[in-house]
């Protein structure tokens, strides 16, 4: 089964911002694609099990962003 | 001797675009040392020799920014 959750991520404003919190998700154990909206800041998250928010936001936090909301 | 070149760059928004910029200038022969203010746009270029206008800017653009004034 494949699950997506979406988040908001702040902070991003160009696209090496894009590239720096799709590489830090994928590497979220469990992560099997990622897709970050620069304009939007969506972040959305697809994993064959639910992925802990805690990862995901400590992921974008360690990319230097915020998960501002879900 | 040392020359130094004073430079505007326009379209850097965050600390990766500087990134991004001081590599690309850092590479063109004879630089010696780069700096970039992002809150100004501003790039200083030092090196032995003067450093062609036109080498600089298209490190600039190389980096996908552009060179706004000198």
């Amino acid at each position: 089964m494949t699950t997506t959750a979406s988040y908001t991520v702040t902070g991003m404003t160009c696209g090496h911002c894009v590239s720096a919190v799709t590489e830090e998700v994928s590497a979220v154990p469990g992560v099997t694609d990622v897709e970050v909206d620069l304009a939007t800041g969506g972040l959305t998250v697809t994993s064959e099990q639910p992925v802990d928010e805690s990862a995901v936001r400590a992921a974008v936090e360690e990319a230097g962003y915020e998960v501002s909301g879900r």
